[in-house]
């Protein structure tokens, strides 16, 4: 497996063959912890630096089957950082607006200004694979989606957006398991939603269609694929992954206004009695 | 002082007589930590209700002069909570498009949807206070004003969304070291804006402005005046005053689907070979 769980680009991808249950070189929880701050501290960090400069921004698109924590990814990892400069952002059923659009329109909307960082939970990877799922996506349609979401992409890119993909890995048996809890565990009866029973039917179809996902929407921005069975690995490798994305921005602090001394006269005059 | 530093609505206020350096029954910032991190951690669980219910939602609305710390205070209090619940909006000098527009509009447009906290970081409040300050708004003009935020403030309130404002008490001192402090330390720097000399030198008149405010616009969502000298104690007073707005919401658990118990038998059908 590669660096922080990415793809190749133009890769056929084999989701069978990766393990969910993965946890990197670590067994257990308590390993991960103390870097886990390090690194939470060193995001809060490269948050203030991007925000400072305003030259660049960062897209977290965060898809994955249903229970497999896109939420709580996004809670664990970008709690803490400004919110002034992070924004999360749901993708539902299209409101009546949306749907008299292009597929790509509401979420180019909500795409980061220059100095934020934005997660998407789910995103436009939704109009490849639940509306397929469901039929009102044929394969010919698909392909030329592929297409836009790859120039969507370069667009970003072009602009000073890096875009981070992520796909939360789990295995059928632990989804199975978080469905029991949302109806056995009565503090979590509000996150049940039925119609998570009748997607899991479709649970090949969808991994199917994910793996196309990888294979042709990855010229411009990689997928990291994240073993997902285990919480706290997920949230240490999502992290490690934020983590890398903005260091590899070379963010550097804004320069400073080499006519700030003739300021520094200017609040002496206004000090005096 | 009333509990939070809460003024009584509709009644005059005179700034100079709020002691900017006060610290409460506290003198040191350890005597408050204890305390700041439990806060926190409840902030964080009446936000999970909240966001969970989707039945109301909080606008903190968040003034003060330039360098008070709206900044650090929004850094401070609000982060660690879920970003898919929180959003900050910093309001700047308003956009084309938003001046062919009346001047709550992008406020508006920018309100918390239920389930969801905000944060303005200014607001339409700068309306009747920077544009007075610079004579593009009449004091007739401002009285009408005042009337238009009050409907504003109404409709938010009557429509489910508690409206908390909080002005960031400073002293002209205070204000003087920060700006100092913004030249003279380079990893500050970034921070420093010219126009923030020029704003000051209308000191007084931007304090009478603020009073106006207070008195006229109390009737819908009571202002908070927090002393703000002390870092640590304005970031704890802020954070006391957020969890007791969310507290006072009685937030409840969503009432669980009394089908829930059907799908567990559809659950364990679905496992069989």
């Amino acid at each position: 497996m590669a660096k922080n769980h990415e793809l190749m680009a133009n890769k056929k991808v084999v989701l069978s063959s990766i393990n969910p249950k993965d946890k990197g070189p670590f067994d257990h929880k308590e390993e991960v912890e103390k870097e886990a701050l390090k690194l939470k501290e060193e995001l809060e960090q490269l948050q203030e630096k991007l925000a400072a400069a305003k030259e660049q921004a960062v897209l977290f698109v965060i898809q994955g089957m249903d229970c497999s924590g896109k939420d709580g990814v996004t809670k664990h990892v970008f709690a803490g950082l400004n919110p002034q400069g992070v924004s999360a952002h749901s993708f539902k059923a299209p409101t009546d607006v949306e749907k008299r659009h292009d597929f790509i329109w509401r979420a180019h909307n909500n795409a980061p200004e220059l100095g934020q960082i934005t997660i998407f939970n789910r995103s436009y990877y939704e109009d490849v694979l639940i509306t397929r799922v469901h039929g009102a996506v044929s394969d010919k349609e698909a392909k030329r989606r592929f297409k836009h979401i790859n120039l969507f992409e370069s667009l970003l890119a072009d602009s000073g957006v890096k875009v981070v993909k992520i796909f939360l890995h789990i295995s059928k048996e632990f989804q199975l398991e978080k469905l029991k809890s949302r109806i056995e565990d009565s503090s979590k009866n509000w996150k049940f939603d039925p119609s998570d029973l009748q997607e899991r039917k479709h649970w090949d179809q969808y991994q199917g269609y994910y793996e196309q996902v990888f294979e042709k929407c990855s010229k411009h921005a990689p997928w990291h694929i994240v073993p997902s069975d285990h919480r706290w690995y997920r949230n240490y490798a999502v992290l490690r992954i934020a983590v890398d994305a903005l260091r590899s921005m070379e963010l550097q602090d804004p320069p400073a206004n080499p006519e700030l001394k003739a300021f520094l006269k200017e609040i002496k005059e206004q000090e005096r009695p």
